[in-house]
């Protein structure tokens, strides 16, 4: 079998990491920069130390450990992920992929293996965005995505700041929030967060890119009325466009495409009174595929569908744009070193794109990037009952790990 | 032309009563048993005694002011509406039916005409159900079909209670909450709160009956997942489900009648992300028509329309009723009195079924009753842009008084 991680050991940790900030549910409730988080950083600050690590806190509380490598002129590979968590989230999530990279050093040290390169482990500041918006502030400030001194100041809903949390809990680091060297290539391993993997009897996935996406809001505004006294044929009743809406974009991807996702998740009414006609209704709609024309064209056809509903109902209609990211195709060296070792290992392995965006995003700026996915049962993430089993779980950290040396070596 | 109230004394009443808990934007927000409505009804409790009534005020804060008839065994004619506003609502609404009222007093003591019957004005309390709910308390304890205690429980969203608060304002009456005396006949003036009435160009509404209503709730629920990672055809999205309603709703009336209408004017969804497949939706809905099996046979297709929707999104679906009410015809006898009044003073007059429910709904369980309606331009009501021209004020109070006065003499 050559290299593989200690499966005993890399379960144990996955278990320590899930007892800070564990909930009696069995889930995880450590939201970025609160204290469970200043726990499961500092416990990984020290386990860090304790293999050797050469560790690094950057203005952003990003958190590297460096174990060198025999060519001082070769670039570092990093693998990682992040150890925050959505409220009441699963305990798999990201910490998986900083675990994993943790149990990579400690192989690596048990076997006394050098590499070419120096690997570095990387847990990323707030990947959620739960808690602070946007998700993946920590590998955007790094990777030069977002701006510093912006994050700093965003501020949670007690309206305390990004940056007087993170210096609440003793990381707001010295290094400045970036690269600190050219990288050689980087590695992340997450859970799949949907269910194909698992629908399909997968062991683990080759992750080849990240959908592009387009998120707008839609707002109709028509006229609150009496809901007795108003004949149906005076009405504009914001509402009526919006479920128009809502169901032209449930109809979008099977329109575009077999990989087309779409969907309506907010919606907001006034005055939202049984006896008043609606006057103002706001959706949020959200269209993904791996091919950018192809969300472009979602995006057209909602604001499309959007227009014509206003129209049917006799209603205004304002739209703009709330977010709209590129599709990432992954470098073909860390895609294919991730594909030989899940070959290597003898799993059952699947390529698939993913349909979250993840730290790898930012990270694929700077160098040539691949992930791991792991199985997720029912595809459920983002909540207690998340679950991987142990060997799923296994499989995928030993994949990352054995991609990850190669890309070292 | 024969009987008619005095118009400037009429106008500057009603702009008395507007000043009391009037807004910088010409509305009125003067909430049930708030210091605004104790202002008032001090007001017109001093007007009434100026007019030499005899007042009574019940258990409920129904301000009753009797004027003597000649006859003995005569039973009274009730006359009035509700002094109470909505939020930042406007300052005809119901007011002018009790303004009117007091005019007719004030015009009957001018002239110094006897009436066989006595003649009784009245203010109910709470027709407006923003503050404590329901709407039209006061008369529903007077006509039986409330329970006075169980009203008396109810809180504020302070969690202030109706009976702390009637007594805070001083106005929770010894007379029992009950017709004092049987009523020969009750008329109630209040403005349309629709667009009928000025659309055919009318001075006045003749109110000939109160549509029925069906009031229920659906809630749908679905599965919460990553809008990015699950595929379309595993989703169970319960706003899908819910907008599949909404537009079922919007069609119905068409399908129904041409006095039916019907509308879905609530709705929450939960967790209500741009990231999540919205997991529970809950709409409410309304349908009232004239005819109360149209009621019922909406009510019926909405529950279909419910299930078909939730079984095309597969999300499980629950319903629950919220409020039925049976229309109401009114008595031929009132009707008459208010169509000859408006016709010897020569007003174009529109039969006309309310399209809200109103304190009439109550009182007609006691007597013959019947309402006049005031145009209401554009249908605006509820809000502070509530307007009818001081000349369709005049009109309708007119044909109030002078229908009230035929069924009276």
């Amino acid at each position: 079998m050559g290299f593989s991680l200690d499966k005993t050991r890399f379960i144990g940790t996955m278990k320590k990491q899930a007892a800070i900030g564990g909930t009696e549910n069995g889930g995880l409730h450590r939201l970025t920069l609160s204290d469970a988080d200043k726990e499961v950083r500092d416990w990984f600050l020290s386990e860090m130390e304790a293999a050797g690590l050469d560790v690094r806190i950057d203005e952003m509380g990003n958190m590297f450990g460096r174990r060198a490598g025999t060519d001082p002129n070769a670039d570092p590979v990093l693998l990682g992920s992040h150890l925050d968590s959505q409220p009441y989230g699963g305990i798999y999530d990201g910490a998986m992929g900083v675990i994993a990279a943790l149990e990579f050093i400690r192989q690596l040290n048990d076997e006394a293996i050098e590499t070419t390169h120096p690997v570095e482990i990387v847990n990323w500041t707030n990947e959620e965005g739960s808690r602070f918006q946007p998700a993946m502030q920590g590998s955007g400030v790094w990777a030069g995505e977002l701006d510093l001194e912006t994050e700093y100041g965003k501020t949670d809903e007690n309206a305390t700041t990004f940056e007087e949390e993170l210096e609440r809990i003793g990381y707001k680091g010295r290094e400045p929030a970036e690269p600190a060297t050219e990288y050689d290539a980087s590695l992340e391993l997450h859970i799949e967060q949907g269910p194909k993997l698992e629908a399909r009897g997968k062991d683990v996935g080759i992750v080849t890119g990240i959908v592009g996406l387009s998120w707008g809001a839609v707002t109709f505004e028509g006229e609150a009325e009496h809901t007795g006294t108003t004949p149906m044929e005076g009405r504009q009743d914001a509402l009526v466009a919006a479920a128009d809406l809502i169901t032209a974009v449930r109809r979008l991807p099977s329109k575009l495409g077999n990989r087309t996702v779409g969907s309506v998740g907010h919606i907001e009414s006034r005055p939202n009174s049984i006896n008043t006609v609606p006057e103002t209704t706001t959706v949020t709609w959200g269209i993904r595929d791996p091919d950018d024309s192809v969300v472009e064209r979602g995006r057209e056809q909602v604001i499309a569908e959007a227009k014509a509903a206003a129209n049917r109902e006799s209603v205004e209609v304002e739209w703009e744009d709330r977010a709209r990211s590129s599709s990432i195709r992954f470098a073909e060296r860390p895609v294919d070193a991730v594909r030989e070792a899940a070959n290597e290992l003898e799993y059952d392995a699947m390529e698939i794109f993913s349909g979250a965006v993840h730290d790898a995003a930012h990270v694929a700026k700077v160098c040539d990037t691949a992930m791991v996915f792991a199985v997720s049962e029912d595809g459920k993430s983002h909540n207690e009952a998340e679950f991987t089993s142990w060997d799923d779980c296994y499989s995928a950290a030993n994949t990352f790990a054995r991609a990850g040396l190669s890309l070292a070596k």
